[in-house]
């Protein structure tokens, strides 16, 4: 079983933490999508953190699970946070292949994404 | 002249920043940019600030200005901080239309854009 993690820094605004729920259960749905499950976890201020998701994956049977950052920019949560909680979680859960995707904030259509919300003026 | 301010919150890593000077680039050479100039501005930890762009801004001749946020979440910044600084933009250079354009992690093209780097595995 395939799971994805779609971890969010995570809010102490209820409401951000739910868009992230929300953009897990979207991407949950797309046809393309080779996961068995999507599953949001959070760095802070949210639940599940990303050693409580793992964990959760884990129990339910997940031999892979693919870290996905949803971040803009690889600040300290890309080079060191997330890596830092995956490696430790990696050496609790030994059959668990876990990889980390790149962060979100590297694609390449985000400029073009940008532009098209400068001209969506509500 | 019609100027875009792409602002994204601010670092205290430079290369973040960069990151966003870089886009901002990016966005200036598209073909279907309407904007004559697109610049970059931070909320904290860099400059320009909102003030000193829109400041900037005037002092260019421009007429019209669209603030872009470039957030994941609706959170503080985008309810009150980016409007608050914009208000008094406002009062300070009356005769400069200033909009606020919906912020990036509104797009629904997100939760696809986010599969697209889950299978991009390097």
């Amino acid at each position: 079983m395939n799971i994805l993690l779609l971890v969010a820094h995570g809010s102490r605004r209820e409401e951000s933490n739910l868009e992230v729920v929300s953009l897990s259960k979207q991407m949950a749905k797309f046809n393309s999508n080779p996961f068995d499950k999507v599953m949001p976890a959070f760095l802070e201020f949210a639940s599940p953190s990303i050693p409580e998701a793992i964990e959760k994956c884990n129990a339910m049977g997940a031999n892979s699970v693919t870290v996905l950052p949803y971040f803009l920019s690889a600040g300290v949560h890309i080079d060191r946070d997330i890596p830092s909680e995956v490696e430790n979680a990696s050496q609790d859960f030994p059959n668990l292949n876990i990889t980390i995707a790149n962060y979100f904030g590297s694609r390449e259509e985000i400029a073009e994404i940008l532009m098209k919300t400068a001209l969506d003026i509500k």
